[in-house]
């Protein structure tokens, strides 16, 4: 939007690389994990959480300077819907791009997790789309989403990296669905029959929830931080995750 | 207690979703521990706290700007004792309302861990009441209200939700009570009929070591940082934890 | 030292309850590692290190600005002889002092562990004085020394609380004495007949070899670091650990 | 280069010092990992990582000032190109220098983690180099790059310590490989005949992988810091972890 942010193609080769090795630290840790420890989900669960906690916190760091580090439909969605009134935020040819870059990014992290570990991409068979894990990805796409635009409206947006890493540790724990929260990396964690998986069947559900999440967070956002949606001079949201630019 | 904070019904907001989504990664990573490592409780308790420590520190973070994050109705009730004699801190009204949305918030929070894993709400009835357990709660709450308040009066609440949220994991651990340091979260995990559940009848005892943990704690303060409970124009303490207002 | 030093008394208290919480988080969490884990010894040891790495960190943030937060003879005896030529640093009879408090406080921590667990204070019967073992403490302790005045050399005294936390959970794992590192703690974890106890018969090795441990970690910081140890205008090391005064 | 800077003998040292300890940390947590959890791989491979985490973390802290903490030879190389030129950067010379350290650093790692766990040095029998590893070289080794010139690019050096440190945590998890990343580390691990080991005949394709990887990173950084590669003035990159000099 201003004179100096990079050019829209090299923000959304950023989203498009990060989302990829995002999607490849899910799949390629669960399927480290799942040969790994095969006696123990829980084991298996640990790994990966601990494994994204880690890799997720050095990917928003490495790509926040460049694209805000969104690599989440979602969060883009947010930060297009909040800056349309202040003209700060991305533009909606800008949203259109992220998200393409996003998807077709997290399926290369799946196709890529895979080939490292020279197991076939092919379709998962996990069904997730119960009641209680619709809820649940309600609940951290809400969190997810609060927690990334309070950051930015009281101007601790340097935070978003280990806080976000930390977050999604967490959620992966305390959410039935072990919190997907993303619609991009939801698509892309099709190619992986494995541990990290998920079934095409459950990916409307799936996507439905987290879109009601970000409502949800939103409205949060509303209520609890009020500047956040009114003002544009006290609050810059466009890259909300890292130290943008 | 200043113009510059936000209005009651906002913070007591913040004090009831915080505290509940608190209580939902506590008693929810227990639910899924138990669920996925059926056969080591130790190793559930590590994921339960390393769930913990990442939670709590985005939680603090999250709402501190709002509601100074207290979460717990010994930290609040500190904060209003510290504050009588300056003028700073909560005021008794106050006071009352964060301690109603704390424990209404802790309640909400375990029926929505247990909404979430499709088990249903019912009373615990995993009695902790032991004499080891006791002299626990006391060192755990005495610990943690000597680390918030230790932060403040020396100018480093910045810190507190990382410190805070690693207090509690190492607390979990070197503490035979699992430190539950917090009547909101003890009264929370009545409803919860699993690992992390805690029977009615040990709630008198466990809250009463809080309120004698409390107590030390703040004996403690007086004698490391005098000039916490001295001055007011040299320590602010209304918001220890976070970035307060 | 200065006059805005906290009175020695103080600083002695510190000293004795942060060396004694330590014990207690190291000794506490060995027994409920093994308690809850009994058939992995591994796995006991990721949660005594988890507990320790998180806690100690803590104990170094409550009590840096009291005392410095030393919690170990070695680290005090390298701070008095570091600032012997420059006039800062522990005098000869506050490294007494601390000391005393240090080695008193360490005891008094496996006893609290012990009563909140429930189990009996009794003397260890494990036997650690191998050569490995011994070789290890000399390189666990000279790290220590080595880690704590670089980043007081370079003016980073501010990381010292994460970064020691950080490098005793690395130490756990690759010293194969699990890093003691420490003389006073090694005497309080003589009071402890549990995973993390040490025979009394060990002792006197471990404590010879972290002396050598230290000499060799100030050869190394004069080797890497010139100036910590020749100017004093240029160097405060006091309180190496945490903020300080 | 500058005035500045410590002579090359005493960066030598600290390349050498720092690397031996990186090897000694993975080696030595992989023998107490083996030898305490038997049972369970992927177990090992958590408290190998977690205390490698941690290690380097500390490693790049301590280091950092006096040599730039590169303690890899690809890094080393990619400092010394991206500096050709400005002017900025390693000399051959001293490139040449501090890969020679590095690499006797490593031999030396793994040489003292087996005298402290008693195992003799000989040489490793594990096979590693298939397709999927090499890929996984590629990959975590242009992630490295990536993420070390990125930060310095922006002018976060300052976060190398604990970026690097969570960066290989995850790419052990989510690299088939378990994320070697570095020849002088590859070299190093030859003389562990354990579960951290590497044979001989698997290193040619890992130092190659690891080039190729490290080149792609340079492109990388190229693409979305085009900055970092052409200015002088505006990027500071001698020494890119740590505080530098």
């Amino acid at each position: 939007m201003t004179s100096h942010q990079p050019p829209l193609w090299r923000r959304a080769v950023a989203e498009l690389l990060g989302t990829a090795l995002l999607v490849s630290i899910v799949v390629g840790s669960g399927i480290a994990a799942q040969q790994l420890s095969p006696t123990d989900v829980g084991l298996q669960l640990l790994q990966n959480s601990t494994a994204t906690v880690l890799g997720l916190t050095v990917l928003i760091l490495v790509f926040g300077p460049v694209s805000g580090a969104h690599f989440n439909p979602v969060v883009s969605l947010v930060d297009w819907a909040l800056g349309r009134s202040s003209g700060s935020g991305l533009t909606l040819p800008e949203l259109g791009t992220y998200m393409v870059a996003q998807t077709v990014g997290a399926v290369g992290g799946s196709v890529l997790a895979n080939a490292m570990f020279e197991v076939g991409t092919s379709i998962s068979s996990k069904d997730r789309a119960t009641g209680g894990h619709l809820l649940a990805e309600v609940i951290a796409t809400a969190g997810l989403i609060l927690l990334i635009f309070a950051l930015a409206a009281t101007h601790r947006g340097i935070l978003a990296a280990p806080a976000v890493g930390a977050y999604i540790g967490a959620a992966y724990w305390f959410t039935s669905s072990t919190s997907f929260a993303n619609p991009a990396v939801t698509v892309g964690r099709i190619f992986s029959d494995t541990f990290a998986g998920i079934s095409p069947d459950s990916v409307p559900g799936f996507v439905g929830a987290q879109l009601i999440g970000a409502a949800a967070g939103l409205g949060l956002l509303a209520l609890l931080f009020p500047a956040a949606s009114r003002t544009a001079d006290d609050v810059v949201v466009p890259h909300p995750a890292g130290k943008g630019s």
